[in-house]
């Protein structure tokens, strides 16, 4: 296979994605872009990165690989209440590697671009032992309209978006197709975002797991968190394969790579978020309960608290999977 | 050795960086962070990463490696003529890199930072085989201030800060301390680059060569253009080297990572710039001219022009040394 061209590259993978874009004045081909932020507007940046074989294996399609790589940036805008306007793509990959495979990489990212108006103004190419995508968003939101993992105060209602645990479910050999979706093509809750900014108190993106998660916000805010074990947002196709695992809800509450968004929500403005989200198409469920204190606790729907041992992902921690006890009265109260 | 978990280490990294700044409504610890663009300003952005055994190895110190992941954005805001004001950092690293080590390079890039008044507003940290740094950098400009590539014209007055070639020559085994400085500490041009924002017509920064540089700012202006091999700024140091070498001239030609500024200048304003050069500490030496056409030339001094046959780096290209050849009058009239 002929080796590619650092600038032969950039041109094949910045192909199909959107380069013009509102306040794009300059993009790729300077040596910085050059942009103009909606007047009186915050900026919001975000930077994620994925690399192979740590976040996608030869199971994702190219195409995954590059929708995911801007979807996770996106799903913090999403939380941040703002809307996303740029991206600047760093690329790093082997010399030989095929470059249909880059190529097909550079079209899933510019599907996801396209899809949610983000214009891609800068990147980078290097060379590197193994594949990786480092993708940059700016996005914008008026003052007072963004979303901060602070704001939450005792008694708010803990709201979260779709379902959880189907992306972590998604990466299990031979995962239903609607569960491996959920894990290579993540849906950034961008309009559900901006629809909370005028009514919740504070928002996360569940990018490492509900407990995890939420475990930042309750930090970021002073609080503490009662979560209620049956309101949790299940799928049927979590559902059906979560029978057969030992710890059925651990997915949904420690699984990571949902990038659903949880929210804390004044208990009189839950109806109007509720309607937020039918609007935005995008389901909210009330799932528990912000409290005094800093402790998270799991309440089980027949009394008592469940011991939480595991909060969620890190991505730098030796893999030691530690099994929660879930007594059967948990498992009958929701697998149906 | 104890491995290192993400939160502690994202802690670890931006410990000594400045947190802080013009604009920043809320730094790290959020989904994303928010800034307060200058009003009235445009955006640059601009990213690129270094990557393990790619661009450093072991002779690099730590400090070195963060100091010189940062600069070499700054060096494109520069190049852009506008002021650095945020940057975010994303790391890549493997499991049981040692987190001193880690630490060290938190520190190189924090100085770096300090330096040159830039906060340190959001980033990332994944696993990875290899350990990279992917960096971000956002500055702005007011609109007509800024410097692009593509304003060069006819007859301006080609000029080029510092000294070339000395960063490539660093590389070889026991450089020179001046000369191992340049590769491992790059220095941002920045004030010279706002000085140059109301003078020249284009500017680039000289980080792949200066020949594929000068190439990219001729290609986007439409233009092309004429060095004279005499006028080339050369340091004490790398004089030194290059008499033993085959090609002297080819580390300055296009050697890469001066991350020095070539701009082209009006030749009725090349006095403003030069002044401008002494006020920013940072001599300017006229190099060449533009010139209609598309073709770059390096004249030698003695009448009749140079081939110019390997104009830079491409950070892809499997590595394939092509000497240029210089004549004996070309050396005679340069080194002393």
């Amino acid at each position: 296979m002929r080796p590619i061209g650092e600038f032969e590259l950039i041109a094949l993978f910045t192909r199909e994605a959107p380069a013009a874009g509102a306040g794009v004045v300059a993009g790729i081909g300077d040596d910085a872009a050059v942009l103009r932020p909606p007047p009186g507007e915050l900026l919001v940046s975000t930077v994620d990165a994925v690399v192979d074989r740590v976040h996608f294996g030869r199971a994702f399609a190219p195409e995954d690989v590059g929708w995911k790589a801007l979807a996770v940036n996106l799903s913090d805008v999403a939380a941040m209440g703002a809307r996303p306007l740029w991206a600047l793509v760093a690329l790093a990959t082997p010399r030989r590697e095929d470059p249909s495979r880059l190529a097909r990489i550079g079209r899933g990212l510019a599907s996801c671009a396209r899809a949610h108006r983000v214009a891609v103004v800068g990147g980078n190419v290097t060379r590197a032992s193994e594949l990786s995508l480092t993708v940059t968003v700016l996005g914008s939101a008026r003052p007072g309209r963004i979303l901060r993992r602070s704001g939450a105060r005792a008694e708010d209602a803990l709201l979260v978006s779709g379902t959880l645990g189907d992306a972590a479910l998604g990466l299990l050999p031979g995962a239903a197709p609607a569960l491996a979706r959920r894990q290579r093509r993540p849906t950034p809750r961008l309009a559900l975002g901006r629809a909370l900014a005028g009514i919740a108190h504070a928002c996360i993106d569940v990018s490492d797991g509900l407990l995890q998660d939420l475990g930042h916000l309750c930090r970021a805010s002073g609080v503490g968190a009662s979560l209620r074990l049956s309101e949790l947002p299940l799928s049927p196709a979590y559902l059906r394969v979560a029978r057969g695992l030992a710890d059925p809800f651990e997915p949904a509450l420690s699984g990571g790579e949902d990038y659903e968004l949880l929210a804390a929500v004044p208990v009189r403005r839950v109806p109007e978020a509720l309607r937020a989200g039918r609007r935005a198409r995008t389901p909210l469920t009330v799932v528990g309960s912000v409290v005094p204190g800093r402790r998270i606790q799991v309440a089980r729907c027949e009394g008592g608290l469940h011991p939480v041992r595991r909060l969620g992902h890190d991505h730098l921690a030796v893999p030691r999977r530690r099994s929660l006890t879930w007594t059967k009265e948990d498992v009958g109260s929701i697998l149906p």
